[in-house]
C-alpha cells in the first residue's frame, strides 16, 4: 500500500478495496448499480470509467460472469484498481487497463460485451476551472468524457441484445433518455433514487438493451432512508446480499 | 341534457359537467394534470383533445388565465362539452371547437397560447381492431392522433416561452421526452405518479418550456393511495383546492 491509502472491507464475498480518502472514494451509486446491474452465467462486462474498480469487484462478487474489465484513464486509481484485484486474488477473473472513455471501442474491440457498466461524471465541466487535474474534479465532471462519449462508445462496445447499466443525475434524464436512443441502446428498464420518499430523487438507473424495442419499466422508487435517518429495508438487504454471498 | 346524460358536480367552483358514463368519463389523470398545469394570470391556454371540457373546466375554476380553449375531434363529446360551458355560464372564458388535432395550428394560428395542455391517448392503435369509432377506444387510442402529432402541433402552437403540460403513461417515457427535445419544447419538470409508494408508475406529468435550456427538474413520487386504500393527504387537496376557490 501506498502512503494514504487505505485497505476497506467491501463486507461482499471476502473482498477488500485499496482507497485513497484524499483523492476519491466510491459512494453509495456505486452500490446502487451493482445492485441494480446484472451479469449472467457466462457473460463479460466492461466497466467504464472504473476508478479504483469497484464496480467490477463487487460485480464479480454478486454474479456469474465470466470475465470483467474495468478501463480508468487516471492511472494512480487504475494501479490502486489493480493492487485491489491482486490482493483479492482475482487476477484472471477481473482486469484493469489504464486508457481513455473515447478510445474503448478501439482497445477492446466491437460487440466485445454483452454488459456495460458506467458511473460517469455527472457534471457538465465548467470553463476555466483550475483543478482539472483533481482526482475527484475529474471523476465528477465530464472533464475527460462526455455522456455522447459513454454512449458512443457503448453502442460500438455491446454485442447485438447486450445491455447497458448506468447511474446519472435526473436533471439530464431528457438527454440520457433521447442519446441512449440515438445510440440504438433502448431504454428498457428505470428506476429514481429518493433519499427520502418525499424528496426530490437525487439519482436515476437506468438500464438499456442495444437494438431492444421500445418500451421502458420504471420501477418503484427506491427510497434510501426511513424518517429516522436509518437506511431502508431495501436498501440494507443490498448491502446486506453481498455478506450473503459467500 | 339528451339521453344518457348527466351531470356531475365538479366540487370546483361550483362548476358541474355533463357525462355520458356509457362513452367516456375524466378520471383521476384530468385531475392531476389540471393540479400540475399552472396558467398565469392573462395567459391563454388550450387544451388538445378536450373530450367533454374537463381541464378547461377545472383550470378556469383553479387560475387567473384569461381565455381557455378547448378543441375535440368527436362532436357528440364537444356537444356535451359546449353545453357544460354554457351550463356553469362560461361563455367568453371557456370555448369549445370541433376539430382534429392534426389541423390545430391551422385552426388557432402560430405561436397563440402561452399554455398547452393534453391528457392524450395513451396506447399505440393496434392493427385491425373494430371498435375505432367507439369514443372510449379513441379517447384511449391513437387513432385520431399520435404523439408526435400532438408535439409537431404543440411546437407550433406555443408562444416563444410557452408552457406545455401533459399526462401520459411512463412505459412511452422515452419517446415522450426525445419527441419534446426534437420538437424544442424542453422537458423541464417530471413527476411520477404511483398508486402506492411501493407500486411502479401509472402515470408521468411532464412540463415543457418552448426553446427552453436543458435541465429537468424530477419531483418526489405522487402517490396516490395510503396502505389502507384512501387517498394520501396530496390527493385529498388536490380535490379539496378545488373546493376552496370560491
Amino acid at each position: 500500500m501506498n502512503e494514504g491509502e487505505r485497505l476497506d472491507d467491501l463486507q461482499t464475498g471476502g473482498y477488500y478495496l485499496i482507497q485513497n480518502p484524499n483523492q476519491f472514494c466510491f459512494g453509495i451509486d456505486a452500490v446502487l448499480l451493482s445492485s441494480f446491474a446484472k451479469v449472467k452465467r457466462g457473460e463479460k462486462a466492461l466497466d467504464l470509467g472504473t476508478g479504483t474498480g469497484i464496480i467490477p469487484i463487487l460485480l464479480e462478487a454478486k454474479n456469474e460472469g465470466s470475465f470483467y474489465a474495468g478501463l480508468e484513464i487516471q492511472e494512480a486509481s487504475a494501479d490502486m484498481a489493480r493492487r485491489s484485484v491482486q490482493y483479492n486474488r482475482l487476477e484472471g477473473k477481473v482486469d484493469i487497463t489504464t486508457g481513455d472513455i473515447k478510445e474503448a471501442a478501439s482497445i477492446y474491440g466491437a460487440a466485445s460485451f454483452d454488459v456495460i457498466t458506467v458511473n460517469p461524471p455527472y457534471m457538465i465541466s465548467e470553463h476555466g476551472v483550475k483543478n482539472v487535474n483533481d482526482a475527484k474534479y475529474i471523476a465528477r465532471h465530464e472533464v475527460c468524457c462526455t455522456l455522447q462519449d459513454v454512449l458512443e462508445q457503448s453502442e460500438k462496445l455491446l454485442k447485438e441484445k447486450g445491455r447497458f447499466y448506468m447511474v446519472h443525475r435526473p436533471f439530464r434524464l431528457p438527454e440520457i433518455l433521447k442519446g441512449m436512443c440515438e445510440h440504438r441502446i433502448e431504454p428498457k428498464r428505470m428506476r429514481l433514487v429518493h433519499s427520502y420518499v418525499d424528496k426530490e430523487p437525487t439519482m436515476v438507473l437506468v438500464e438499456g438493451l442495444r437494438s431492444g424495442r421500445p418500451r421502458i419499466q420504471v420501477e418503484p422508487p427506491l427510497i434510501v432512508y426511513e424518517k429516522n435517518g436509518q437506511y431502508t429495508e431495501e436498501v440494507l438487504r443490498m448491502y446486506g446480499e453481498m455478506k450473503k454471498f459467500r
